[in-house]
């Protein structure tokens, strides 16, 4: 795969700034970039040649495929996953990368490379939101305005939910999210029960705890954004009493075909995310800007990409 | 509950013509209606008097709530349902209605008595869409482009499906589907797979094994129309070594609320369903109406309300 | 309902002693007990005289029947529950009861009434194994080797669990699990994993922490005993890249009849929860026994009903 | 692996005497047997060494692990599957065979060769029930008391149903179900409902009929058993106005380590399945008395391994 263009996430930025994500420690050089989308120069044998040529989307794990939760079609826990940019594994943000196969999805001609690799982060996204099991009609709390939260809005908002609240600390962000992105959001601390669903997507323990005590009895809340490792205060013997559970996501598994989809109906404000775009030359730069900005969500690195080479395995 | 407007559904023309559906005979005079929307005029002790002067979809079965169906939540199945219009209880075809307080269900003020009343056939959707659990990113195909099918490629759509294709055998119907509905139609003989859900509102043998024939292994159909009582050639070998299932649903259970939010939405188009209203004079009319012309999905009696007395139960 | 026996349970004990559990405070005379069986002796109108002679046990929560949550199955959720011995509702330490017909259920001649009364617990566990949504062959960690426990083990063996493993800190706890109940048991910090789910029944939070970690990623944890209101250290950073969850299980809904069934057929061994029987007169040796014993289960109080008179609603 | 036992199924005998299954047809020599274990002779690169000399029960699918089915769990839909002694594919009846290792799955020492080849149509029951989704207290039928009736009858009791009634339409096969393997069994036409769940394991479409009309509403019919290709007088006015769904199940995913559980727990009786032994050279013997043999509901074959060599893949 000839890669086009990686889009920054925060996970990155960590990787870039603090040289750890929990347990993951980056201890020797690394390519980062686990967006990304690109073109098909070559394939190996057993794929179809019929493919090079074709615009794709880059899943960014490589599990082992013949472990209990592969089998069982949860590859995202696979406990061999190879998963771009989180050590000691590399990256997307090379000129090519081979990749399995069945990991680069296709997209329709009128989705463009940037699009093509924010779907990255739509398929968690689409993970976080089947967890969440919806069917149709709930009123649905988003906490965190960052990438991930206006995405799952969204994807939550085009599985059936009636209503969907995105809630933020920070009043810029709250002001974007309805301008750029359409959706209802207000400050944290003026939301009102009472959900039927919560996403958690801001990291952030007080947001856990406030989304969990506006919940309707027999709710879920997912926890999609990492935080803080350890929780305290968290509000068992309430949840209890109302049976609310508390689910987790993680990444994904079968979520990019839904996920392009997605991108290619046009139901899903994906262009609000990137705020610039910089060549592989100024990768630099667009880390420091997405560190630096709070109202960049993401930056998108465009590869110069001269030759051609590298082979998808089959 | 006053009522303001009843449309007429294809079982309450059946009914007119016929006399029965399957085993529900008429043996008496029966008041026919159950698609209907109104305003609360009384309420019965233990009912909230705030509620008198509130614009209410009615839900129209009253389900005994002792047994084991209705406890466990699927009160559609109570064996002493006491439906509209199915006999021997009489429909909403009336001035008043009782109705226990839980079965009236506030509209927002923009949605209109007419699109009140078309929650009913929109539940139906929403449960026939509900039992076959989407989860986002489906092709999904329906078959009849009659209210059912139009209301359930439309309230599929919203709960997450990536494509749906109605299908029909009458080319006015398949042009309607796509102009009045926008949903994306083709003539039943010319539909191709692989759906991963299949919407069976026909009620016509043949389109049932079509689409059988037509689905991903794995997938469901969901039999939502009724049609002959028996079937011939079901590919039950063809259906068994892909694993598709063949599900049914009926009527709704809990479905209100979220068909209410839908109508409230914009989301679904509803009034394309509505051919003419007629007053309660000219109700037969109504009825001629919709039993010869095959383009009316619906018609809207407007109901004549002068006074008020009927209390609506606690 | 003459009531015939009723068992005493930790909450019962608990209201005796403290006078409250959680934000539920006994601020007047109580009558104590909701473990409890008896005979129909009469019946309101609506309901089968049929049933008079009756042996039963009472499922003692009476829900509205008209909340979303009634209506959608999980009445255990009703928020106008009035539930026995919960304040401000008596229990069933009374001769006679009055209960919707529904909540008297019948039970085989050869079910005791000691064991009858058992089934309030059983119907505890069958929720909580319904919650964790067993499928087949999983290895299950219980902690907590007290009623709920040892009943949570027996019940998710006979749901498919391939293994089960019940821990408790007390040794002689440990042993009795495994000499009376005949189910696999270790000391607390003896077990290892891997487990595919986990029901938390010692209240304990330092058990809810060393079950999540030794469960096998993708796995559920249920929170089946209410300990602490609070929570501090809950590894959400070590669940969240496993897809762990914590469920949550309250009383039950719809329970009874399954509780009944596995009470009949042998399967779980209830008879050993029971340790000593006494008689009205002597209830406060009962509590006082399970409350200073801990080796006792349940203490059983058998009514000395003489007379009849109260009625059961139809 | 070297082949220790292989067990001779319904299918085997079917290829033997016809030729062909539905669609499937045999057009050359092909080598019969897909319940088979034995003991890991050598592995491949990539796999455990440590395997070596391990006693294994097969799982006869090599699914491509790459398709959509693959990666969703559900491997037995994918359509590049090669499953042993389906046509153009050899089957275990060899001294020698070559699997991938994860289908190799170790059973313990005290589960002998006989049942761990009976392992399979153990996981084919597991694979039905799960597809039931049992929840506990459930009244089962299984209609068809041959190998897989039984198998099921004794899963579903295994996962939690309360009652489990077997049907056939002969005698003898009524009363082995009972003396033989501890069954509820009666004669098909004699059988009452109402059921909650129904394991159609006959093939008769008779049986499907009846079983659909003694279930309870809202209840799920599986369809186990291949008979005709196609359904004549399936009641569906019937069931749609139950809402009883008609699902079907397909050889297995993911069920073999539960079904060698189960196998191990000696929960299930298997051992009454096989009625005689016989050796390699004796296969002839084995398959005709098992096509003629009504009783005999699987023959084993005893290979007679004398070398080793074959290598199991990584």
């Amino acid at each position: 795969m000839r890669i086009h263009t990686v889009t920054v996430c925060g996970s990155d930025i960590h990787y870039f700034e603090h040289g750890r994500i929990a347990d993951f420690v980056v201890d020797g050089p690394i390519i980062l970039g686990h967006e990304a989308s690109g073109t098909i120069v070559n394939v190996g044998s057993g794929a179809d040649p019929g493919r090079i040529g074709q615009r794709v989307a880059l899943e960014p794990g490589i599990s082992c495929r013949t472990c209990r939760h592969c089998l069982e079609g949860r590859y995202n826990l696979c406990p061999s996953m190879a998963f771009h940019a989180t050590p000691p594994y590399d990256g997307a943000l090379q000129t090519f990368v081979a990749l399995p196969a069945h990991l680069a999805h296709p997209v329709p001609d009128d989705v463009s490379f940037e699009r093509a690799a924010l779907v990255e982060p739509l398929a968690v996204a689409v993970q976080a939101c089947r967890r969440a099991r919806l069917r149709g009609g709930e009123r649905v709390l988003v906490a965190g305005a960052g990438a991930i939260g206006l995405l799952c809005a969204q994807v939550a908002a085009s599985m059936g939910a009636a209503e969907v609240v995105v809630t933020d600390t920070d009043p810029g962000r709250v002001e974007t999210a309805k301008a750029a992105f359409g959706v209802q959001a207000v400050l944290a601390d003026e939301v009102q029960g009472d959900f039927d669903c919560f996403l958690e997507c801001s990291g952030a323990n007080r947001a856990l705890v406030t989304g969990l005590r506006i919940l309707r009895p027999g709710s879920v809340a997912v926890l999609v954004g990492m935080g803080q490792q350890e929780m305290s205060e968290l509000p068992l013997g309430w949840m209890l009493v109302r049976e609310i559970s508390l689910l987790t996501t993680f990444r994904y598994a079968n979520a990019y075909p839904a996920a392009i989809a997605l991108a290619a109906s046009g139901q899903i404000r994906l262009d609000g995310l990137i705020g610039a775009s910089f060549s592989l030359e100024d990768s630099a730069a667009a880390f420091n800007q997405a560190r630096t900005n709070k109202k960049i969500l993401r930056s998108a690195i465009r590869m110069q990409a001269r030759g051609m080479g590298m082979t998808c395995a089959g």
